[in-house]
This record gives structure tokens, C-alpha cells and sequence, in this order.
């Protein structure tokens, strides 16, 4: 017997939250231009959002605060005076256009576009470990050309800070290597890809199709690692080690190279457990304190599904 | 009988000329505490310099303008006011420090330090295809684990912009891929091993070495290609070409794909020769109006070459 969930029939599709990763920016504008064309007369409406059109005019990730460390409860009813940074104001904008977060009037997928500069092919990374749709979404998109991977934070609704929050269900749908301020064509063309392919599920749970139940192997955030850095200038004092760099979701074990100092030292894992790493060297995280991420791989069975309305 | 010149008494190491462009950065701070640590008692001064501190600090390319564009003679006595860009004022005090350009107290040899995102290996970037100074150490660089070549910009010595015209002699050194922002340990080493092999060149030049004739590829700049763009928003519509991403140095014969559109579109080069690409998507081109640059390749036979002085 399938759980019957409510159709999705807004989904919003968001780029340039962060406003050099180039990819999420070019296919919403391409997608827009698609449906100035006439092709979106269809059984859901696609709401497409350049998110941050500030830092997309000057490729840049933000221009006074990371946007996607401010869709917080806290942060999303902050006062404004004339001194909030920009980003917080459009957050609030973007609560007001797609939630607001924890509501019935919130759109019912937002899917948020990114790049990484780690090599960590297609991710969905969601703060659910439980949600049905974008697990079965990761199942679907299974088929896609590139690996795709489920990341979960273990953050309580209230604390989760980014943009795909503020929808009844959501993920950041992150693609890479892509360097920031550069178009990779096979990058494009996946995440395209991607896209397509979750909208075509979306139509098919909007038309009735049952799902049938599965699993998803799930990448559960338990810990990041910084650089070593000098402890007076701050400055970083080693790269991600050669055998590390790259190789994300591949299992680091205790006593594993992680990094190599610019004399030459190497520095190695010093946990006890076995974890699997991702966003390694990602280029943003430099200035966050975080060289790599660590997670737990568990795998979730997840319901045969149907749409209620059907 | 080899062809006598002047000994290299000082060089100077430039690095953070670009600001996100981390390798060369760190490379000159490591080289920096070694040298504090007293390993730097021999026949060649080497002067480590972080060309643009303001842009470094705030990991950008540049603040106001780009510094690596300063260097004309015109902007080099341009006159200084309250409004005047800092990497001018900047490219002025440089000029003082290592120069001034063109004159008998400039340092005999700069090695400026930079990172590409595109796939170009070791690049030094001159511009002079008869400096037997350069050509000599781009040979003997040869014996380096990563591909090393030789870019010629035809540019007379006025003109020339970039921060290593200010030396006697004087060439970009140029690695990639890295993302800017980033720092990736295989290139790091392998900036560490070039500038080591290079010091190693002077060291045996001064003390008397002869260096045989023989022979260096020089690539020669001929054009560049821009992205296709919007005529009317001035984006670009089209990303470079998957089989042509990573293929610098691989030559490129008329009618080869260059650019895959945002739609789907295959854009061929339409140029009547076949010419070498390189700079192919580099992150700095695009706000330039550079796809990628096309080089013709020569041959140029170099003399045997000797200190004068030994």
C-alpha cells in the first residue's frame, strides 16, 4: 500500500544563491527563456529564481554575508535597519516569494542550484533523512550520467540556514568540479540533465504514477576538519594531501594521508571510525574553517509513494 | 663558442600579483620562512615579493584594477591622485622596488608565480623569443615531472603590461589547472620543483656553467576568441566545446567544435589555419573577452651561453 502524499505543484528552480557558481545561473536563465517560449503549459508550475542577482552581477558568492547561511528562523525575522547586509534583506525577500519556511503557503519543492569545486559528481543534499519525495527523486535521478549522492544534515527546521528550507520540501542540488567563476560544458550539461529528469518526475507523481519502494544509500554530515594553519597569521600551512584531493565519497580510514604541508610533512586522519569525506578543497569552505567534510553512509528505505490528488 | 652574458646577481620571486591565484602566494611565504631560517648565504640574492597585499588579503584578483595590466611605460609615469586605482599606485611602487623597467638598476631575472584554471601544465610567458636567458631556463625546466612550454607575446617592451617586463629578463610562470581560491598540493609541488630547478639554472649559470645550443618550442600568440555572447545583455550562450575543455596545446584544425551553446548548439573554429589553443576557459578571461588564445608554434635554436663574468 503506497503513502499518499500531496501533488507538488509549485516547484521552484533557484540559481545564483551563490553568485559564481555559473551552472544554476545559466540554466534558470536558459529555462526562463524556454518558457517565454511557450513550452510550460503544463500540470505544474516551474517558478524560476535568480537568487541573488547582486552577487550574479559581480561573480561573486555574496556581497556582504554568505545568502545561504540566512534562511535561519532567527535570521528570516531579523529587524532591518539600514546596516543589514544585503543578503539578509533578500533572504527575507525570498521568504516572502517561495515560503514562508514552515508554512502552508511555502512552494512544495524548491531545488537550489550550486557548483563545488570538489569532485563530488551530483548531490542532493537536504536536511531530511525522512522525506519521501526527494528521496524518491534521488532514486529516479539514478539514471542520470554522473553519480549522484543524498547528503543529509542533521539540523532541526528552525536552524536550517539555506535557501531550499523555505520550500514544503527541498534540496541544494550541488554539481562538480567546476572551478567558481568558470562554465564546465560537461557540468552544464549534467546538471540539465538533472533537472530534467526531476521534473519529469514531478510530472509523473503530479499524473498519478505509483512509485515503487526502495532504498537510498544516505550521507549523514558528522564532523568537518579544518587546514592546519599557522596560529598566529591564521594562514593555512598545507594543501588536501594528493591522495585525498579528489577522491570524495571514497572511505578515509584512520591513519590516512589528509593533508601535505608546504615543507613537505605529511598530516594524517586521526579519527577512530571510518568516514566517508566530501567537499574536499572546496574552494568557498577556505574562509568557513572547513578543508573536508565527514560522513556516515547509512541506507533508508523509503515507502512506495502516489500522489493523493490523483 | 658560447655567446657570454651578464651574471643573474638578483632575482626576484613575485607571487599574489593576482590575489586568488594561491600557489605562488604560498610558494614565496614558504621560500620567505626558509630564507629566515639562514639557508640563504649563496651567489644569487633572491627577492620573495607579494606583489598586490590588498588583493591577497581579500583573496580577489585584484581591488580596483588588474595590477598584471599596469606595467605600460604610460601607466608606469602616469600621475598619481587621490582617484587613481591602487594597483596602479602599486605597479609605481613595484616599478621602483625591481625596476625601474628598462633601465641598468632593474633586477636581472623575475619569475612571476601565477595559476590558470585551464589544463595548461608549466607555462613561462614572455615576451621575447630571443632571450636566451628565458629559453635556456625553459629547457633546462624540461626535466621537470609536468609539461613544460614556452609562450611568446609579441608585444614591444612599452607596451608590455605584465609585471615581468619590469626585469632585465623576466617570464610569467604559469600553472594550471587550479581553481583560483584554491590550492591543489600536485600543483603546488609542481610550481615548487619548477622555481627550485630554475634557482638551480642561475646558481649554475654564475658559477660558470656552459650551456649547450640546442632547441625550444615557442608558441607564439596570434589572436584570442571571445564566447558568444547576447548582443543585448552581453552574457555569454554558449560554454567552450567538451572536446575542446582541457585540450590546450592540442591543436585545433579548422572546422573542430569550439563552443557547445546553452541550447545545444555546436559552434565550430572557423578560422584557415590550424593553431595551438591555450588560456582555454580561464575563470580572468571571461570580464576580458577571452574564450581562449591561438598560437603558432616554432622551432627557435638557441647558442651555447656562458657567464661573462666567471
Amino acid at each position: 500500500m503506497a503513502v499518499t502524499l500531496p501533488a507538488l505543484s509549485c516547484v521552484a528552480l533557484c540559481g545564483g544563491t551563490h553568485g559564481n557558481e555559473l551552472s544554476g545561473i545559466y540554466l534558470v536563465q536558459e529555462t526562463l527563456k524556454n518558457k517565454r517560449k511557450g513550452e510550460a503549459m503544463e500540470a505544474v508550475t516551474v517558478v524560476t529564481v535568480i537568487s541573488n542577482p547582486r552577487a550574479v552581477q559581480q561573480r561573486v558568492r555574496y556581497t556582504e554575508t554568505d545568502l545561504n547561511r540566512c534562511f535561519t528562523y532567527a535570521m528570516l525575522s531579523a529587524p532591518v535597519s539600514e546596516r543589514t547586509p544585503y543578503e539578509i534583506i533578500r533572504s527575507q525577500e525570498l521568504n516572502s516569494l517561495l515560503g514562508p519556511k514552515g508554512s502552508g503557503q511555502a512552494v512544495d519543492l524548491i531545488c537550489d542550484l550550486h557548483n563545488t569545486t570538489a569532485n563530488m559528481g551530483l548531490c542532493l543534499i537536504t536536511y531530511a533523512d525522512s522525506d519521501w519525495i526527494c528521496l524518491h527523486i534521488c532514486k529516479h535521478l539514478q539514471m542520470a550520467t554522473i553519480p549522484v549522492r543524498y547528503i543529509h544534515y542533521d539540523i532541526p527546521l528552525s536552524e536550517a540556514f539555506s535557501l531550499e528550507s523555505v520550500g514544503k520540501h527541498g534540496f541544494a542540488m550541488e554539481i562538480g568540479p567546476q572551478p567558481h567563476g568558470v562554465i564546465r560544458s560537461n557540468i552544464f550539461t549534467a546538471m540539465q540533465e538533472a533537472v530534467h529528469l526531476m521534473l519529469d518526475w514531478v510530472r509523473l507523481f503530479n499524473s498519478g504514477t505509483q512509485f515503487d519502494e526502495g532504498s537510498v544509500d544516505v550521507y549523514t554530515m558528522v564532523k568537518n576538519i579544518d587546514y592546519p594553519r599557522d596560529p598566529y597569521t591564521h594562514n593555512i600551512t598545507a594543501a588536501v594531501h594528493p591522495e585525498l584531493q579528489d577522491r570524495d565519497f571514497c572511505l578515509l580510514y584512520p591513519g590516512d594521508p589528509i593533508f601535505l604541508s608546504f615543507s613537505g610533512e605529511i598530516l594524517r586522519y586521526k579519527g577512530k571510525e571510518p568516514l566517508y569525506p566530501f567537499f574536499i578543497n572546496e574552494c568557498a569552505y577556505y574562509e568557513k574553517g572547513v578543508a573536508l567534510l565527514l560522513a556516515r553512509k547509512s541506507k533508508v528505505k523509503i515507502p512506495a509513494i502516489q500522489c493523493s490528488r490523483a
